[in-house]
Protein backbone atom coordinates (compact mmCIF):
# COMPACT_ATOMS: atom_id res chain seq x y z
CA UNK A 1 0.00 0.00 0.00
CA UNK A 2 1.44 3.66 -1.27
CA UNK A 3 1.49 5.69 1.67
CA UNK A 4 0.39 9.79 0.70
CA UNK A 5 3.47 12.35 0.97
CA UNK A 6 1.28 15.60 1.35
CA UNK A 7 4.23 17.91 0.42
CA UNK A 8 4.56 15.81 -2.57
CA UNK A 9 0.80 15.70 -3.40
CA UNK A 10 0.25 19.04 -3.41
CA UNK A 11 3.28 20.21 -5.65
CA UNK A 12 1.98 17.38 -8.41
CA UNK A 13 -1.65 19.23 -7.94
CA UNK A 14 0.15 22.60 -8.58
CA UNK A 15 1.85 21.10 -11.27
CA UNK A 16 -1.44 19.69 -13.19
CA UNK A 17 -2.97 23.09 -12.47
CA UNK A 18 -0.24 25.19 -14.12
CA UNK A 19 -0.12 23.42 -17.02
CA UNK A 20 -4.03 23.23 -17.57
CA UNK A 21 -3.86 27.44 -16.59
CA UNK A 22 -2.11 27.94 -19.62
CA UNK A 23 -4.53 25.64 -21.87
CA UNK A 24 -8.18 27.09 -20.12
CA UNK A 25 -6.24 30.79 -20.80
CA UNK A 26 -5.54 30.15 -24.41
CA UNK A 27 -8.33 27.84 -25.67
CA UNK A 28 -10.91 28.32 -22.97
CA UNK A 29 -12.85 25.98 -20.78
CA UNK A 30 -14.64 23.57 -23.30
CA UNK A 31 -12.28 23.18 -25.88
CA UNK A 32 -9.43 22.35 -23.26
CA UNK A 33 -9.53 18.71 -23.35
CA UNK A 34 -8.15 16.41 -20.10
CA UNK A 35 -5.89 14.36 -23.06
CA UNK A 36 -4.21 18.22 -23.85
CA UNK A 37 -4.09 18.84 -19.81
CA UNK A 38 -2.28 15.17 -19.20
CA UNK A 39 -0.03 16.05 -22.08
CA UNK A 40 0.62 19.55 -20.93
CA UNK A 41 1.67 18.35 -17.47
CA UNK A 42 3.62 14.99 -18.55
CA UNK A 43 1.04 12.38 -17.03
CA UNK A 44 -1.38 9.57 -17.89
CA UNK A 45 -4.99 10.12 -17.74
CA UNK A 46 -5.40 7.51 -14.62
CA UNK A 47 -2.34 9.47 -12.98
CA UNK A 48 -3.99 12.96 -13.67
CA UNK A 49 -7.35 11.50 -11.92
CA UNK A 50 -5.74 10.46 -9.01
CA UNK A 51 -4.94 14.24 -8.54
CA UNK A 52 -8.62 15.27 -9.68
CA UNK A 53 -12.22 13.51 -10.84
CA UNK A 54 -12.23 15.70 -13.61
CA UNK A 55 -11.11 18.33 -15.83
CA UNK A 56 -13.75 21.20 -14.02
CA UNK A 57 -12.17 20.38 -10.71
CA UNK A 58 -8.85 21.29 -11.88
CA UNK A 59 -10.81 24.63 -13.84
CA UNK A 60 -11.78 25.20 -10.00
CA UNK A 61 -8.41 24.93 -8.47
CA UNK A 62 -6.77 27.62 -10.66
CA UNK A 63 -8.89 29.76 -8.67
CA UNK A 64 -9.08 28.12 -5.35
CA UNK A 65 -5.31 27.56 -5.25
CA UNK A 66 -4.58 31.66 -6.79
CA UNK A 67 -6.55 33.04 -4.33
CA UNK A 68 -5.23 31.24 -1.91
CA UNK A 69 -1.68 31.94 -2.37
CA UNK A 70 0.62 33.52 0.44
CA UNK A 71 2.05 36.14 -1.09
CA UNK A 72 5.18 38.51 0.79
CA UNK A 73 4.24 36.10 3.67
CA UNK A 74 0.62 37.23 4.10
CA UNK A 75 -2.69 35.69 2.25
CA UNK A 76 -4.90 37.70 0.66
CA UNK A 77 -7.59 37.21 3.39
CA UNK A 78 -5.17 38.88 5.88
CA UNK A 79 -4.11 41.54 4.16
CA UNK A 80 -7.77 42.39 3.28
CA UNK A 81 -8.08 42.21 7.44
CA UNK A 82 -5.25 44.52 8.21
CA UNK A 83 -7.21 46.88 5.85
CA UNK A 84 -10.27 46.71 7.08
CA UNK A 85 -8.23 47.82 10.67
CA UNK A 86 -6.10 50.66 9.20
CA UNK A 87 -5.93 53.99 10.73
CA UNK A 88 -6.19 55.53 7.30
CA UNK A 89 -8.90 54.69 5.37
CA UNK A 90 -7.95 56.11 2.26
CA UNK A 91 -4.28 55.22 2.13
CA UNK A 92 -5.86 51.74 2.76
CA UNK A 93 -8.75 51.67 0.20
CA UNK A 94 -5.55 52.34 -2.16
CA UNK A 95 -3.17 49.91 -0.82
CA UNK A 96 -6.36 47.15 -1.47
CA UNK A 97 -7.27 48.70 -5.36
CA UNK A 98 -3.39 47.97 -5.37
CA UNK A 99 -3.64 44.42 -4.11
CA UNK A 100 -7.04 43.68 -6.21
CA UNK A 101 -5.53 45.28 -9.36
CA UNK A 102 -2.05 43.95 -9.39
CA UNK A 103 -2.57 40.20 -11.10
CA UNK A 104 -3.73 41.46 -13.80
CA UNK A 105 -0.45 42.25 -15.23
CA UNK A 106 0.37 38.48 -15.04
CA UNK A 107 0.42 37.39 -18.51
CA UNK A 108 -1.92 34.81 -18.67
CA UNK A 109 -4.58 36.02 -15.73
CA UNK A 110 -7.11 38.85 -17.94
CA UNK A 111 -8.18 35.33 -20.26
CA UNK A 112 -8.60 33.03 -17.01
CA UNK A 113 -10.64 35.82 -15.00
CA UNK A 114 -12.44 36.25 -18.19
CA UNK A 115 -12.91 32.30 -18.72
CA UNK A 116 -13.97 31.88 -14.59
CA UNK A 117 -16.72 34.95 -15.03
CA UNK A 118 -17.88 32.78 -17.88
CA UNK A 119 -18.18 29.35 -16.46
CA UNK A 120 -19.37 30.68 -13.04
CA UNK A 121 -22.52 31.43 -14.77
CA UNK A 122 -23.61 27.56 -15.67
CA UNK A 123 -21.28 26.27 -12.98
CA UNK A 124 -23.46 27.43 -9.57
CA UNK A 125 -19.93 25.23 -7.71
CA UNK A 126 -17.34 27.87 -9.18
CA UNK A 127 -20.03 31.18 -9.33
CA UNK A 128 -20.23 30.21 -4.86
CA UNK A 129 -16.32 29.86 -4.78
CA UNK A 130 -15.69 33.46 -6.69
CA UNK A 131 -18.79 34.96 -5.17
CA UNK A 132 -16.94 34.34 -1.62
CA UNK A 133 -14.19 35.71 -2.79
CA UNK A 134 -15.52 38.75 -4.35
CA UNK A 135 -17.92 39.65 -1.29
CA UNK A 136 -15.13 39.68 0.81
CA UNK A 137 -13.18 42.15 -1.27
CA UNK A 138 -16.02 43.98 -1.97
CA UNK A 139 -17.18 44.43 1.60
CA UNK A 140 -13.47 45.42 2.40
CA UNK A 141 -13.92 48.16 0.11
CA UNK A 142 -17.14 49.32 1.45
CA UNK A 143 -15.56 49.51 4.83
CA UNK A 144 -13.24 51.63 4.15
CA UNK A 145 -15.33 53.84 1.77
CA UNK A 146 -17.95 54.28 4.93
CA UNK A 147 -14.65 54.75 7.21
CA UNK A 148 -12.90 57.36 4.63
CA UNK A 149 -16.64 59.29 4.44
CA UNK A 150 -17.00 59.31 8.70
CA UNK A 151 -12.89 60.52 8.42
CA UNK A 152 -13.71 63.30 5.79
CA UNK A 153 -11.19 61.61 3.28
CA UNK A 154 -14.04 61.72 0.68
CA UNK A 155 -16.86 62.73 -0.62
CA UNK A 156 -19.95 61.84 2.24
CA UNK A 157 -22.38 62.66 -0.59
CA UNK A 158 -22.05 58.78 -2.39
CA UNK A 159 -23.78 56.16 -1.57
CA UNK A 160 -20.93 53.81 -0.31
CA UNK A 161 -22.52 50.44 -1.73
CA UNK A 162 -22.82 52.21 -5.34
CA UNK A 163 -19.31 53.64 -5.19
CA UNK A 164 -17.96 50.07 -4.24
CA UNK A 165 -19.85 48.66 -6.61
CA UNK A 166 -17.83 51.06 -9.23
CA UNK A 167 -14.42 50.40 -7.10
CA UNK A 168 -14.78 46.94 -8.39
CA UNK A 169 -15.81 47.26 -11.80
CA UNK A 170 -13.22 49.90 -12.78
CA UNK A 171 -10.92 46.79 -11.15
CA UNK A 172 -12.76 44.18 -13.21
CA UNK A 173 -12.65 46.79 -15.98
CA UNK A 174 -8.14 46.07 -15.77
CA UNK A 175 -8.91 42.65 -16.23
CA UNK A 176 -11.66 42.67 -18.87
CA UNK A 177 -10.17 45.30 -20.64
CA UNK A 178 -6.73 43.65 -20.80
CA UNK A 179 -8.06 40.32 -22.03
CA UNK A 180 -10.05 42.19 -24.94
CA UNK A 181 -8.03 44.95 -26.08
CA UNK A 182 -4.44 44.32 -27.15
CA UNK A 183 -3.35 47.53 -26.83
CA UNK A 184 -4.71 47.80 -23.36
CA UNK A 185 -1.81 47.46 -20.73
CA UNK A 186 -2.61 47.12 -16.82
CA UNK A 187 0.72 48.08 -15.55
CA UNK A 188 0.78 51.44 -17.61
CA UNK A 189 -3.39 51.87 -17.07
CA UNK A 190 -3.14 51.33 -13.01
CA UNK A 191 -1.83 54.82 -11.96
CA UNK A 192 -5.17 56.33 -14.68
CA UNK A 193 -7.09 54.14 -12.28
CA UNK A 194 -5.82 55.34 -9.26
CA UNK A 195 -6.76 59.04 -10.43
CA UNK A 196 -9.87 58.41 -11.73
CA UNK A 197 -11.34 56.33 -8.04
CA UNK A 198 -9.23 60.05 -6.58
CA UNK A 199 -11.44 62.24 -8.78
CA UNK A 200 -14.65 60.63 -8.71
CA UNK A 201 -14.35 59.87 -4.51
CA UNK A 202 -12.34 62.64 -3.66
CA UNK A 203 -13.36 65.63 -5.97
CA UNK A 204 -12.21 69.24 -5.28
CA UNK A 205 -9.28 67.34 -3.37
CA UNK A 206 -5.43 68.52 -4.83
CA UNK A 207 -4.84 64.73 -6.10
CA UNK A 208 -8.52 65.28 -7.51
CA UNK A 209 -7.71 68.06 -9.74
CA UNK A 210 -3.77 68.27 -9.48
CA UNK B 1 -38.64 27.50 -58.32
CA UNK B 2 -39.11 29.16 -55.54
CA UNK B 3 -38.57 32.84 -55.45
CA UNK B 4 -37.14 34.85 -52.70
CA UNK B 5 -38.87 37.14 -50.68
CA UNK B 6 -36.58 39.81 -49.05
CA UNK B 7 -38.51 41.09 -46.52
CA UNK B 8 -39.72 37.87 -45.67
CA UNK B 9 -36.07 35.96 -45.53
CA UNK B 10 -35.25 39.02 -43.31
CA UNK B 11 -37.96 37.90 -40.65
CA UNK B 12 -37.54 34.81 -40.71
CA UNK B 13 -33.81 35.37 -39.95
CA UNK B 14 -34.59 37.89 -37.26
CA UNK B 15 -37.17 34.79 -35.62
CA UNK B 16 -34.12 32.59 -35.74
CA UNK B 17 -31.41 35.05 -34.49
CA UNK B 18 -34.43 35.84 -31.21
CA UNK B 19 -34.87 32.24 -30.36
CA UNK B 20 -31.10 31.23 -30.53
CA UNK B 21 -29.83 34.54 -28.21
CA UNK B 22 -31.91 33.68 -25.56
CA UNK B 23 -30.33 30.17 -25.77
CA UNK B 24 -27.00 31.83 -26.26
CA UNK B 25 -27.12 34.32 -23.32
CA UNK B 26 -28.63 31.25 -20.51
CA UNK B 27 -26.58 28.27 -21.95
CA UNK B 28 -23.79 30.01 -23.88
CA UNK B 29 -22.18 29.31 -27.00
CA UNK B 30 -20.96 25.95 -26.42
CA UNK B 31 -23.52 24.62 -25.16
CA UNK B 32 -26.33 25.46 -27.08
CA UNK B 33 -27.19 22.84 -30.00
CA UNK B 34 -28.97 23.54 -33.48
CA UNK B 35 -31.25 21.44 -32.03
CA UNK B 36 -32.55 23.76 -29.66
CA UNK B 37 -32.33 26.19 -31.91
CA UNK B 38 -34.37 24.40 -34.15
CA UNK B 39 -36.95 23.65 -31.12
CA UNK B 40 -37.22 27.16 -29.91
CA UNK B 41 -37.61 28.70 -33.59
CA UNK B 42 -40.51 26.28 -34.41
CA UNK B 43 -38.68 25.22 -37.69
CA UNK B 44 -36.82 22.21 -38.50
CA UNK B 45 -33.14 21.58 -39.36
CA UNK B 46 -33.39 21.55 -42.93
CA UNK B 47 -35.12 24.68 -42.71
CA UNK B 48 -32.72 26.50 -40.23
CA UNK B 49 -29.95 25.74 -42.25
CA UNK B 50 -31.75 27.31 -45.44
CA UNK B 51 -30.98 30.94 -43.42
CA UNK B 52 -28.05 30.12 -41.92
CA UNK B 53 -24.98 27.62 -42.55
CA UNK B 54 -24.36 26.93 -39.03
CA UNK B 55 -24.94 27.91 -35.07
CA UNK B 56 -21.69 29.98 -35.51
CA UNK B 57 -23.18 32.30 -38.29
CA UNK B 58 -26.57 32.70 -36.10
CA UNK B 59 -24.21 33.74 -33.08
CA UNK B 60 -22.45 36.30 -35.34
CA UNK B 61 -26.01 37.48 -36.82
CA UNK B 62 -26.58 38.33 -33.39
CA UNK B 63 -24.24 41.12 -33.21
CA UNK B 64 -24.34 41.53 -36.74
CA UNK B 65 -28.08 42.78 -36.52
CA UNK B 66 -28.16 44.23 -33.28
CA UNK B 67 -25.68 46.48 -34.29
CA UNK B 68 -27.10 47.46 -37.99
CA UNK B 69 -30.52 47.70 -36.21
CA UNK B 70 -31.85 51.36 -36.72
CA UNK B 71 -33.64 52.93 -33.78
CA UNK B 72 -35.25 56.08 -34.02
CA UNK B 73 -34.79 56.56 -38.01
CA UNK B 74 -31.07 56.48 -37.34
CA UNK B 75 -28.41 53.48 -37.53
CA UNK B 76 -25.79 53.66 -34.92
CA UNK B 77 -22.99 54.59 -37.14
CA UNK B 78 -25.44 57.60 -38.11
CA UNK B 79 -25.45 58.67 -34.41
CA UNK B 80 -21.77 58.32 -33.80
CA UNK B 81 -21.05 60.13 -37.15
CA UNK B 82 -23.33 63.04 -35.98
CA UNK B 83 -21.66 63.21 -32.14
CA UNK B 84 -18.59 63.86 -33.85
CA UNK B 85 -19.74 66.27 -35.75
CA UNK B 86 -21.82 68.25 -32.66
CA UNK B 87 -20.97 71.63 -32.03
CA UNK B 88 -20.84 70.50 -28.17
CA UNK B 89 -18.26 67.65 -28.16
CA UNK B 90 -18.44 67.15 -23.91
CA UNK B 91 -22.77 67.45 -24.52
CA UNK B 92 -21.84 65.17 -27.41
CA UNK B 93 -19.51 62.74 -25.65
CA UNK B 94 -22.37 61.76 -22.54
CA UNK B 95 -25.03 61.22 -25.63
CA UNK B 96 -22.78 59.07 -27.03
CA UNK B 97 -21.83 57.33 -23.37
CA UNK B 98 -26.04 57.25 -22.83
CA UNK B 99 -25.96 55.38 -26.51
CA UNK B 100 -23.34 52.90 -26.25
CA UNK B 101 -24.36 51.84 -22.01
CA UNK B 102 -28.58 51.62 -23.26
CA UNK B 103 -28.52 48.34 -24.36
CA UNK B 104 -26.86 46.56 -20.86
CA UNK B 105 -30.23 47.34 -19.34
CA UNK B 106 -31.97 44.83 -21.66
CA UNK B 107 -32.38 41.77 -20.00
CA UNK B 108 -30.16 39.46 -22.21
CA UNK B 109 -28.30 41.88 -23.10
CA UNK B 110 -25.39 41.61 -21.08
CA UNK B 111 -25.07 37.87 -21.00
CA UNK B 112 -24.69 37.68 -24.62
CA UNK B 113 -21.77 40.88 -25.04
CA UNK B 114 -19.90 38.65 -22.19
CA UNK B 115 -20.81 35.23 -24.13
CA UNK B 116 -19.43 37.52 -27.42
CA UNK B 117 -16.09 38.50 -25.63
CA UNK B 118 -15.11 35.06 -25.16
CA UNK B 119 -16.21 33.66 -28.08
CA UNK B 120 -14.18 36.63 -30.12
CA UNK B 121 -10.98 35.21 -28.15
CA UNK B 122 -11.33 31.86 -30.46
CA UNK B 123 -13.00 33.56 -33.48
CA UNK B 124 -11.44 35.59 -35.48
CA UNK B 125 -14.14 36.51 -37.51
CA UNK B 126 -16.48 37.44 -34.49
CA UNK B 127 -13.54 39.14 -33.27
CA UNK B 128 -12.76 41.25 -36.43
CA UNK B 129 -16.53 41.96 -35.94
CA UNK B 130 -16.37 43.24 -32.84
CA UNK B 131 -13.29 45.34 -33.01
CA UNK B 132 -14.90 46.96 -36.00
CA UNK B 133 -17.32 48.36 -34.04
CA UNK B 134 -16.00 49.36 -30.76
CA UNK B 135 -12.76 50.69 -32.79
CA UNK B 136 -15.59 53.16 -34.27
CA UNK B 137 -17.08 53.61 -31.03
CA UNK B 138 -13.42 54.25 -29.61
CA UNK B 139 -12.18 56.52 -31.73
CA UNK B 140 -15.66 58.37 -31.51
CA UNK B 141 -15.37 58.71 -27.93
CA UNK B 142 -11.55 59.85 -28.52
CA UNK B 143 -12.42 63.04 -31.29
CA UNK B 144 -15.26 64.08 -28.79
CA UNK B 145 -12.04 64.05 -25.77
CA UNK B 146 -9.81 65.72 -27.94
CA UNK B 147 -12.15 68.39 -29.29
CA UNK B 148 -13.39 69.27 -25.65
CA UNK B 149 -10.23 69.59 -24.52
CA UNK B 150 -9.22 71.73 -27.34
CA UNK B 151 -12.45 73.98 -26.08
CA UNK B 152 -11.23 74.15 -23.05
CA UNK B 153 -14.57 71.61 -21.28
CA UNK B 154 -12.15 68.60 -20.09
CA UNK B 155 -8.96 68.42 -18.34
CA UNK B 156 -6.11 69.09 -20.93
CA UNK B 157 -3.46 67.05 -19.40
CA UNK B 158 -5.16 63.69 -19.71
CA UNK B 159 -3.73 61.59 -22.29
CA UNK B 160 -6.83 61.20 -24.84
CA UNK B 161 -6.04 57.60 -25.91
CA UNK B 162 -5.62 56.54 -22.33
CA UNK B 163 -8.85 58.76 -21.22
CA UNK B 164 -10.85 56.79 -24.48
CA UNK B 165 -10.00 53.63 -23.34
CA UNK B 166 -11.32 53.89 -19.76
CA UNK B 167 -14.43 55.83 -20.78
CA UNK B 168 -14.80 52.48 -23.08
CA UNK B 169 -13.94 50.51 -19.73
CA UNK B 170 -16.54 51.98 -17.74
CA UNK B 171 -19.35 51.23 -20.48
CA UNK B 172 -18.11 47.75 -21.05
CA UNK B 173 -18.26 47.53 -16.89
CA UNK B 174 -22.04 48.42 -16.74
CA UNK B 175 -22.38 45.22 -18.88
CA UNK B 176 -20.27 43.09 -17.25
CA UNK B 177 -21.20 43.97 -13.70
CA UNK B 178 -24.47 43.15 -14.81
CA UNK B 179 -23.86 40.08 -16.40
CA UNK B 180 -21.73 38.69 -13.21
CA UNK B 181 -23.58 41.05 -10.20
CA UNK B 182 -26.96 40.32 -9.61
CA UNK B 183 -27.28 43.28 -7.50
CA UNK B 184 -26.02 45.52 -9.76
CA UNK B 185 -28.70 46.90 -11.96
CA UNK B 186 -27.42 49.23 -14.66
CA UNK B 187 -29.91 51.08 -15.23
CA UNK B 188 -29.86 52.55 -12.05
CA UNK B 189 -26.12 52.41 -11.99
CA UNK B 190 -25.97 55.51 -15.15
CA UNK B 191 -26.02 57.95 -13.11
CA UNK B 192 -23.02 57.03 -11.40
CA UNK B 193 -21.45 55.90 -14.45
CA UNK B 194 -21.99 59.73 -15.71
CA UNK B 195 -20.74 61.26 -12.28
CA UNK B 196 -17.05 59.19 -12.64
CA UNK B 197 -16.84 60.66 -16.21
CA UNK B 198 -17.72 64.29 -15.20
CA UNK B 199 -15.25 63.82 -12.34
CA UNK B 200 -12.77 62.17 -14.04
CA UNK B 201 -12.90 64.30 -17.27
CA UNK B 202 -13.77 68.17 -15.54
CA UNK B 203 -12.14 67.53 -12.12
CA UNK B 204 -13.23 71.57 -10.64
CA UNK B 205 -16.08 71.38 -12.48
CA UNK B 206 -19.93 72.23 -10.62
CA UNK B 207 -20.98 69.03 -12.14
CA UNK B 208 -17.58 67.60 -11.32
CA UNK B 209 -17.76 68.65 -7.71
CA UNK B 210 -21.13 69.22 -6.80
Amino acid sequence: MRTVDPARHRARRRHIVNAAAGLFATKGFERTTTAEICKAAGMSAGNLFHYFPNKRAIFHAVFEDDEGDERDGATKAERLAAARAADDPWAALLDTVDLLAAPAAEPLVPALVMEAMMQAYRDPELDALLSRDNDEEKSTVGTLLRNAAAAGQIDPALDPDDAAAWVMALVAALYTSAATDPSFDPARQLPTLRLILQRFLRPGSPQGAE
